[in-house]
């Protein structure tokens, strides 16, 4: 018996089905005092983010390596039996994952999905627990404000302004442990995003160009599992914030599909719209992985919810790729996550 | 019974293992004239390499869509059976992979392992397929001369004189269809790298940088699946080059193991040294692809070679964590190929 049945052409279900076994959470400061602020597993108590290292690309990686360490104690198993790491971040060539893990020493898939990695790591490593390859794996993403901004938009210093429609990249690393052994927690399946481009390239606008993606993401969930949304008790978006999410209901209602009643997107949930100034939300890998992990699986675990569809979402594009005028394409991973029994 | 079976920490051995299907190769001009120059599917044939295009980075996605398209037609299948594709680049943020199999419209996994990423890609292709989670997948990766110097190095019209260490970034993007059905080359085990920190920072000597990961994972695979190099009628190394090679060599000497006999680099044979000016060999995500591509597998599939152990290497490190002074680790992945009765 394979361990993975096809679900149609986008998507696997697992027979043999996986288990999230635990998750670490690691912010910065805005991020602790924002309305998650008390759920997530440590925080960082200046306003850089620093993590006591030098640079915010070092500090992104500090992050990466404790919401591992974390992740691995709380499933209370030893560091040498998890087989294999999936993870990815949003600088230029992943240095905050392969600086980050180095000392880990475990064997290291990379992976480059924008803000939609935590997705693609957790399916990645889903599918090798399902196979039987290995007992327990790694799946982590990790964004820093600091070095996000330094990445893609203009120095710090120079304080531009930022547009309205502009969000804020959410300092943060959250490390998930997947294995065989039971949880409360099930990866019950999974849909893999294809590229989908709407020819938008407004760089300051990246929930429009996400939302695209996560419609045709949700789309083929549904059609490849034959399930209506009302399944799920929750569709939980990565890091659209209020625009894209307005224009991710849109595109649904316009295909048929309702789902303003059990929709969350973690960039509107991390801030507070009103205090924390974050214009559109938050964003960047780090943004949709501590959500789940600190908010989203709890409420599973509880029993709160029983279902439910995490859609990270990631903007594929570089400053060159702006510069040189290409539109910003958009792809959207989905898990299913459900309370086991 | 399970679909891969473990056979050691860092290596998977497949009991039904996945079939390599076909190739498809794409090089730049320069590469065409070199001695493998008549083997490869395609070639540009300016100076420039744009295929086209009108940036470096376009042409580059170009090569990827090109050489998935030529992979897919020599597999003889219908494009819609491809269920999942495996690629990456050396550029930031992955735009080369994301821009350019866009159209294709498959189910994507984006991947980051700098170099290293072809058999990063094989590797999770082969996992995906041996599991059953498709019929059908494929592998790329690119690396583009100009995206590359623009990338990493300095503006080409700087003519910066580049030192003897310095490698050649290989203008070129290798795919590979792997399936199910049978074919004469079987992919029957991987050994995942994990990352190795010599502390070297010279980016202008990759070789140096990655030849302790390339030692690490041939010493793993000799450890995992017990079994001597000898077994080997060639082990492959990606991009290591004349100085890299000559320091793998030396290191797996010291750990008692000698494969002088039966190791070929695919720097050192992309280029012809004496006359096209390459210093210490061709580098690249597409070096060791398109060598894979062209000149491994049609020995494997004449019978010339009858187990071949392929490791890409990739040095991690991006302009930002170099100029940071961070230390530029290695990473290679290991592909056993063997001849398929």
């Amino acid at each position: 018996m394979k361990s993975g049945m096809a679900k149609g052409a986008q998507s696997l279900g697992f027979t043999e089905a996986p288990f999230l076994l635990s998750a670490g959470t690691i912010v910065g400061q805005k991020e602790s005092q924002g309305p998650l602020g008390k759920l997530f597993d440590e925080y960082g108590e200046d306003k850089e983010n620093l993590f006591g290292k030098e640079t915010w690309e070092e500090a992104e990686s500090e992050m990466q390596k404790r919401a591992c360490l974390r992740a691995i104690q709380k499933a209370q198993i030893p560091q040498e039996k998890i087989r294999f790491l999936f993870g990815g971040d949003l600088l230029r060539q992943g240095t905050a994952t392969s600086l980050g893990i180095e000392s880990l020493q475990i064997p290291l898939f990379g992976l480059f999905g924008a803000c939609s990695t935590s997705g693609e790591a957790i399916a990645l490593g889903a599918m090798s627990v399902a196979a039987g390859y290995a007992d327990y794996v790694l799946a982590v993403t990790s964004s820093h404000f600091g070095s996000a901004e330094k990445e893609f938009r203009f120095p710090l210093g120079y304080a531009s302004q930022r547009p309205l429609s502009a969000q804020w990249t959410v300092t943060g690393s959250g490390a998930f442990v997947i294995g065989k052994e039971k949880s409360k927690v099930r990866i019950s399946g999974v849909t893999v995003g294809k590229i989908v481009d709407y020819g938008l390239k407004d760089s300051q606008n990246m929930g429009g160009c996400m939302a695209p993606a996560a419609c045709d993401t949700i789309l083929a969930n549904r059609k490849d599992f034959g399930r209506e949304m009302e399944e799920y008790d929750q569709i939980v978006t990565g890091d659209l914030g209020y625009i894209g999410s307005t224009i991710l209901l849109e595109l649904l209602k316009k295909n048929g599909v309702d789902i303003e009643e059990r929709h969350m997107d973690c960039g509107m949930k991390i801030f507070d719209q009103k205090t924390q100034d974050t214009h559109a939300g938050g964003s960047g890998c780090g943004c949709a992985a501590v959500t789940l992990g600190s908010y989203v699986l709890p409420k599973i675990i509880k029993g709160e919810w029983k279902k439910v569809l995490f859609v990270p979402t990631g903007a594929l594009m570089s400053t060159v790729s702006f510069n040189e005028g290409e539109s910003i394409p958009g792809i959207a991973h989905g898990i299913v996550l459900e309370r086991a029994c």
